[in-house]
């Protein structure tokens, strides 16, 4: 298992952690197999969407305050109730796919760190489970 | 690595690909182990609910729409940010487990294609892991 | 594939199913490796969160609840559409890992049964994917 550790700056913000995973693919040399994102936090989580025009993560981070206020009345009390729920709704992993040493998305796909209650120093916790058919004979 | 082309005919649907997958372990000769799906799309997704009464699916569209409206006020400009959003929602991803040479699913799970900037040609990938251990010795 | 079997005993409860799977894993003497979680039925789901305060998972019923009201207007005719819904929205798998024959978890999470129309008998699908690179040489 790897740790992936960033930190976060705003209170509730997408950060692409794409560039990172690339380079533990090439780093690690891992070929063909399945990478397991997996979010250790319970006011954060994973999400795959698209990277290229930043107004997209911001209107998903819009859309999740508008419908998950920050300021809303929950029991829970430390005031990041909203954020838990917010992690219920995206997730907290994702699998992804490598394929000839390198990540497998499609052409607009990034993968997002989600902070909800941030900022805050995170943790993603990541495995690689290789594929041995994908090794080509002999090797 | 499998590609699964489809085609989405509506501007919003859930497209039920569980015929598809049935087929494709069956041809691939698949017997225990796990198949994970993989939609490279950011608009698109994947969800495993009810295939039996197709109201179903037309009540999760329907509320979808309800919480984020395509119509709505958004900051991306090509007028599919509902789409980001619901995407990031339900998620793009699945793993299902395949036993005894078939698709493992509950007596009313199918899986379905969301797509909810259609119509399009979509793809899904599809890997599986086999469990060596699902083997019967000797063979 | 191991059966996990829970009694849900109200209409809509997140269960902590947590130490069941601690259980499993240590009946099983699973090292290293994913668990996969697979729920077969369409209005449960599986959710990672803070389990400590029990007031995060009534928040996150409630607000899902608000959202996905049980007694909206729907299509479906049996009552339960809003569970078909939410089960679409948390989803209805997890990956986990297994390092040092120990679930990994973060510090405040748990994995919940969701159910959205009990109470019911309810199953939750296990299947672990054993990482064989975990295992000490020689053995």
């Amino acid at each position: 298992m790897e740790v992936l550790r960033i930190t976060t700056t705003r209170k509730q913000e997408m950060l692409d952690i794409t560039p990172h995973l690339r380079e533990l693919v090439k780093e690690k040399g891992w070929r063909e197999g399945i990478l397991f994102l997996f979010c250790p936090h319970t006011t954060g989580g994973i999400a795959i969407n698209e990277n290229y025009d930043p107004t997209v993560k911001e209107d998903i981070l819009n859309k999740l305050e508008e419908l998950v206020p920050s300021k809303g009345q929950y029991l829970h009390r430390e005031g990041n109730a909203h954020a838990h729920i917010k992690s219920c709704l995206v997730g907290i992993q994702q699998a992804v796919l490598v394929h000839n040493g390198e990540l497998a998305l499609g052409t607009w796909q990034g993968v997002f760190f989600c902070e909800w209650d941030g900022p805050r120093q995170r943790q993603i916790w990541v495995k690689f489970h290789e594929d041995n058919r994908g090794k080509p004979e002999g090797v």
